[in-house]
């Protein structure tokens, strides 16, 4: 007999999969763990070595949202110039279409949630570290093909990466008032104001 | 006998100070009908006239934040410098001490809550509605004492408030990283920058 060989990381990009079809049609807030079994053909208890609450799937959901841009960024056909890269790269965090869209429910359902929940808080500070960290180094990225900015880089990089949370946020909450090239167009009054800034 | 005149707006200001003495003691997320009863010496039936549901109990304390905001801003003491004045008023948005990181709190919150549920859906597009004013007329200030800018209003003024809300959502969730000063340092360097990407 053959070893039944359970391959984890197949098992998990599945139902990551079924996570995300449940949250594009469901909306993250009624994604539940009964309805992800149920969408992935699982029994509930197959799905605790993943999750077993809903702060867990939330949990898990983040990890996918980060895993998803990390790929896009990964696999992005990088532009020559600077400028155009840093934007490439600052667009796949912000919600510009469905899908992103769907990352940013899921992010400020779990930034919410990790308020009050302490295991949660812990990965959100890594996901804020890691966004804070590309604010920065997109900023680095000008710098050095650019003219350098006097002001401290730690305040220039929270200012972008406020600015990049706060147009999530509002996205997030006012889509009529926030179209993709509403987005686009303050991202690039920024960038365009920080070259300026320092020139 | 003297007919009992119920005092509407006095029994909404006790109960108003009750909440908030909740939230600062508990935490917005631990605040319930219960609690707030209990705090106020009134009976769960005497509340139901004010919120019955733990949405509408959010619905409540987000229109004390606004009154709370409101009267610091009417209050203020206005420097005679209208960069200086304009600062007073956007650090009342802003969560620079204990009483302004509860109000934070409780509109990051409400902000969630919002998303999914429809009642406050509303009310908080009238609260982002009135801080985009504020953000705008802001800016419209520091047009008419300093040099014009040449880009969009609109685009200037969700540039600060997504700013301002971003900055919101970080000291919320990393208030290590965001002190007081941090915070007022990254406002002062975007009002620096506009006055001299305008010039």
């Amino acid at each position: 007999m053959v070893p039944k060989v359970v391959d984890h990381e197949q098992r998990r990009r599945e139902l990551g999969q079924a996570v995300w079809r449940v949250i594009r049609r469901d909306g993250v807030d009624h994604a539940s763990v009964r309805t992800v079994a149920s969408e992935a053909g699982w029994s509930p208890g197959a799905l605790r070595h993943y999750f077993a609450t809903q702060s867990e799937l939330l949990a898990f959901a983040m990890r996918l949202v980060v895993e998803r841009i990390e790929a896009r960024v990964a696999a992005l056909d990088r532009a020559a110039d600077p400028r155009q890269a840093v934007e490439q790269v600052l667009h796949e965090l912000l919600p510009l279409d469905d899908e992103r869209r769907a990352e940013n429910e899921v992010w400020l359902a779990f930034t919410a949630r990790a308020l009050i929940d302490p295991q949660l808080h812990a990965q959100h500070n890594q996901v804020h570290d890691a966004l804070h960290q590309a604010c920065r180094s997109a900023l680095e990225t000008l710098a050095v093909h650019g003219p350098a900015h006097a002001s401290p880089a730690a305040l220039q990089a929270e200012r972008l990466h406020a600015l990049i949370d706060g147009l999530a946020v509002h996205t997030a909450l006012r889509p009529d008032l926030m179209p993709p090239d509403s987005i686009v167009a303050v991202l690039r009054l920024h960038l365009d104001a920080l070259h300026r800034e320092a020139a």
